[in-house]
Order: C-alpha cells, then sequence, then structure tokens
C-alpha cells in the first residue's frame, strides 16, 4: 500500500515552504535541496497552486508561498489532491470486471479501513509538521 | 492509495474457495470465472499455500481448498502476507534518500494511520465476505 510519490513530494514543498514562511521559495531550490525531479515538482507546485494551497508570484524575484498559514492546510485536504483515487482494489473503479462484485462485501470493508485512515489524517495540519522549523536544518543553498 | 493486484487476486481466490468449501478447486477454474491471469493466480496462490491459509492436493483430482475454517482467516493476516510492504511514502523503506527525514514528523502521522486503517481490517474474517455463498453465483463453469 502506497501513496503516490506526487504526494510524498506535495508534502516536502509544504515542508519547505512552510519552513520558509513569507520569503518565495523556488522550485530549483526546492528540487536541490530534496535532490528530486524538477520536472515532477513543477507539476505538484501547479496543483497546489491551483487549488490556493501555495500563492505564486510571477517575475526574477518570484517564487512560491504557503497561499495560507499551516495550520489552516489539512493534511487529508492535501492528500485528497494530490492522490489521483483511493481505488485500493479494481471494484473502487468506474470500469471494475470482477463478477462477484453485486454480492461482495469487501468494498465495503475496505471503504471503513480508507475511512479510519483519512479520519487519523484529518486530525493534522501542516503546522503539525513543522512544530520545528530549525530543525529541518532547510536553510537556502549557496547560490 | 492503491492496494496491489496480488492482494485482490488473494481475496478474490479465497472468496471462491470459501464458497465452495471442501471442494477442491483448481487455478484454471478460479481464472476462467474471474477471467484474469492463471500465471498472476499461481503466485497467489503458492503465497498462500506456504502460509497455511490453503491447502493443496497434488495429482489428476487435486486442487486447493481453505486450509482453516474461513472465520479463523482474518483478512488483516492476508494483507500482511500480500501487500509487498507497507512504505506509504519512501521514508518508510531503508533506502530513503530524505534529508528532512530526522525531524520530519509525516512518517508518524502516516503509520498512525495506517495503524487505523489495518485495526479496521483486523475487525473481519474471510466469513464476513462469504456470509451468503450462493449470491456470489460462483458455480463451477461448465467443462
Amino acid at each position: 500500500m502506497r501513496l503516490t510519490q506526487f504526494s510524498d513530494y506535495a508534502m516536502r514543498l509544504l515542508i519547505y515552504a512552510a519552513v520558509h514562511g513569507d520569503r518565495l521559495v523556488t522550485i530549483e531550490e526546492v528540487a536541490g535541496v530534496y535532490a528530486i525531479s524538477r520536472g515532477h515538482l513543477m507539476k505538484v507546485a501547479n496543483t497546489l497552486t491551483r487549488n490556493d494551497i501555495l500563492r505564486s508570484v510571477r517575475g526574477r524575484s518570484g517564487g512560491l508561498a504557503l497561499a495560507r498559514p499551516p495550520v489552516s492546510i489539512g493534511l487529508g485536504e492535501v492528500l485528497r489532491l494530490t492522490e489521483p483515487d483511493f481505488a485500493l482494489v479494481e471494484c473502487f473503479g468506474e470500469d471494475s470486471t470482477c463478477r462477484i462484485m453485486p454480492s461482495c462485501r469487501l468494498r465495503g470493508i475496505l471503504s471503513g479501513a480508507l475511512g479510519a485512515f483519512m479520519a487519523e489524517i484529518d486530525r493534522y495540519t501542516l503546522k503539525d509538521l513543522v512544530l520545528d522549523p530549525a530543525a529541518f536544518g532547510l536553510d537556502r543553498p549557496a547560490a
């Protein structure tokens, strides 16, 4: 059972932005710090900007910052944006071909478990992830 | 967030075996009923047999049956066998390169959520999946 790399990168980007407060951060900088793909990170940033979690400032000294205080960015809200679906098994999708679907109770049981997973995640916000910003050692890399 | 196809097929195979009680079922038959890969199903059957969830009878009239009553086969037990890992994000694995790992609280939060997911799954056994065997319409296909 895995979350997508997209969700993983979204969390890393948000932590980085939260640690740096109002200072605008750049994709280049974040990709460099975590040693991850600039292209993938750009797509993640677009999704988060479109959904009012990050704000983007254009121009030469532009960059990204949180669009809202960390305490108002729920981790469940982020995951619901970044996970393409929560289709734990085939029959959660629209094109299920499993012939026992009408009578099978597995889907209901897995839905309940997924609900318990998300209820736990929904207890936390980005603020809980960066209680001690200095501990991250996420200084801006040397130019 | 997804379970593996391996887990999906394991659940289908166990449901099929449970519906058919003591009658030995064959991989060919199960693959045909669900229209899924015979090869993949064989690997699933091997894992379940090795772990005393299915029993295998060799020979011309051989096949597979549950090794234990459905009520003693926990769905959590099955998932723990069939999911290769529960590494929700990179830092759950051994080769994590994420540089904020020492101070990041995401791993703990996701672990808690995973615990809630499995606690919910652990409430159920294979018996809960086949309360009404006749409803599945899983008759043996015509020869």
